[in-house]
């Protein structure tokens, strides 16, 4: 097979814009690359030909010949992706277009420790290439979210709140074990909005994912890419102050709007709406399960508990309150919420809107659109089969 | 002369690098181009031969031959900057290199209205160009900062709050009547980045330019460029809540850090503390010009003042609360404080600080600089300049 550094750079350029263009005619796609159309063709006879790129079928047009699309060839290879959350673990086998081969989620507590995690994670992958009659020898690269703060040049979480044990851990030294691939590994948030940004096609510049799961994180998109800050801390908004009278948060501070709005937060309001009597249906899901999680406090709301729709308008309004200030100084475009609430319902969403739009200057919101992310659970999975073939189509370009 | 659109695209990019690397030398600014030394000396050399760059005299070196520095050549040109801010109009006639050849600043009032404005920066304009000896003709290109959003495509505020009867006015209209120059308009604090960025020759990549004057607001560089938002504004901090129980701000909310902390504010807290028998230095200020400014507060506490200390402690803490959300989202590696307070004194500086490292995470603040905009008040007139020779420099882009 042809190996990458023999490629000249129009190739190379071919290949990324294939990559990041699914779906698009090869017309369109030498209009993106500013070739004409002759040059576009000729270039991709060739890789084609070389067996890196395969024609993905025929397009409707509007008339005339149909111009066929094109993507990478499946024969290049296979790339792993791995979506750790505080509580869940996602891994699939993709094609190179990341067309899922094989996907496989469960529970998961990162509290356990890096051992025991990536153990579980190895074993996962390595069954899922087998479903996949694929060997590890064909994994092109290897893409994981995780739930921490990550120093993306040497793929390792940095002083990680919520997981002190995988300090500077090693995932990379941990996989190169089974394989040769690289590995990158990034913040789980900036893998949503890598996710949403390879979904749009670099479409939109400047937008925002908010992650509300366990803890709420926000991953920045800026002149069209992933930005991860002077030190990779960049949209660590949690932390963000929305009542200076509010509780202590884990950090030391008061009134974070992380500890007051996130999922242990709407859960804990749950309970104590049970303890005021205050709802019903609560009190059920308590004495049958013995714990009221985000969900139940979720579906009570969608049953009309009038207690449950106080809290997700209360956690919605606090959350809009954080993303007022961040887009008073940001100015997106658009803000897609994801994570554990993606499922929340549409009087959370509601709620973040109103806030927002009440607390943020006219200007800032006159075309702002806030929305539930497209991509939905799956943005981090995505977005770690996006940072792999990413990163290893710029490294392969020529010396 | 030769025709920017006669020259190549390498010749371009070394124009575009010398511009951006004052005295670097010739050797330093072929390895920031990726150039071979001897591909550089032949560029320059051509450049030289036709009028576009000068030699800028020896500079030190480490030993052996002295390699000369090069700089844009002055028969190009001049530039004019002018940076208008609520209170204040400063203009200049620059040449090319940025090398200020008159300046000249005085009070405004920008709520007189941009006929009223306009007409006196015309003259003043005129008048500084004419002591240089120079014609409108020579005038290479304008940029000018206003104190409200602009739409930069259009170069027209656009509902601005403090000049209201600026809306959708066309500055470059009314300085075609003078100049066959091209017009280039942003935000004051976007410039102020922009000048930063400059005299930092683009080394730091993700920083923050924070204004506090009449009101508040924030000019943003990310990955080494101004970000000006999807809607231009970007940076809009002034409305950032600090205080739910806060006083009610001219745009409607509670608690804006502008209503609280700016220049305005100071004035009015001085005032109080002098009703309320707190100061006797404010008094004295209050009873020889029947008002006490910020500068006077700024003073006071220079002296040693109580009240006054405690005054831009409580301004400092407010804008570092701001800041520190800021922060948390954005992590830069520098945030550079200017504007009316820059001359405020060390008190201020060190409550921002404070407060900054108090609420941010330690991730973010742990390489976090806070200081006071080295440029100073030149800030905004540098950008000013830098924004109209970037502009030209991108414009005479051959086709």
């Amino acid at each position: 097979m042809t190996r990458w550094d023999e490629l000249s750079d129009a190739e190379m350029e071919l290949l990324r814009a294939t990559f990041w263009s699914a779906g698009v005619s090869r017309h369109l796609l030498a209009g993106r690359l500013g070739y004409s159309r002759s040059k576009a063709n000729a270039l991709a006879s060739g890789l084609l030909e070389q067996g890196l790129l395969e024609e993905a079928g025929l397009q409707d047009s509007s008339g005339g010949r149909r111009p066929e699309t094109l993507k990478l060839n499946g024969a290049l290879g296979v790339v792993l992706g791995a979506d750790l959350g505080a509580t869940s673990l996602d891994v699939a086998v993709m094609r190179p277009d990341l067309t899922v081969l094989a996907h496989h989620a469960e529970p998961a507590d990162v509290r356990a420790g890096p051992g025991v995690v990536l153990a579980r994670m190895r074993t996962l992958l390595g069954r899922l290439l087998q479903e996949c009659g694929a060997t590890p020898q064909q994994v092109i690269a290897i893409g994981m979210g995780l739930p921490g703060p990550v120093d993306f040049a040497s793929g390792q979480l940095v002083n990680p709140p919520l997981m002190p044990e995988w300090d500077s851990f090693s995932i990379r030294d941990f996989l190169a074990e089974d394989y040769a691939a690289p590995v990158f590994v990034d913040n789980d948030v900036n893998l949503m909005a890598l996710g949403e940004l390879w979904r749009l096609q670099r479409a939109l510049p400047n937008f925002l994912v908010i992650k509300v799961g366990t803890g709420i994180g926000c991953g920045i998109v800026c002149h069209g890419e992933v930005y991860r800050g002077a030190n990779g801390s960049a949209g660590d908004v949690g932390h963000i102050c929305v009542d200076r009278s509010g509780p202590r948060c884990h950090c030391g501070n008061l009134g974070c709007v992380e500890a007051m709005a996130a999922g242990p937060a709407i859960a804990r309001m749950g309970l104590e709406a049970v303890q005021a009597g205050q709802s019903e249906q609560l009190a059920q899901c308590l004495a049958q399960h013995g714990a009221i999680t985000t969900m139940d406090v979720a579906q009570a709301s969608h049953n009309g508990d009038a207690a449950a729709n106080a809290i997700l308008q209360r956690s919605g309004n606090l959350i809009g309150q954080m993303l007022a200030s961040v887009v008073n100084f940001f100015n997106p475009s658009h803000v897609f919420i994801g994570g554990g609430v993606t499922g929340i319902g549409p009087q959370f969403l509601a709620s973040v809107r109103q806030s927002v739009y009440q607390r943020s200057l006219a200007l800032s919101t006159r075309h702002l659109e806030i929305q539930y992310a497209p991509l939905g659970t799956r943005g981090g999975l995505v977005g770690a089969g996006v940072l792999a073939m990413q990163e290893t189509l710029r490294r392969a370009r020529p010396a």
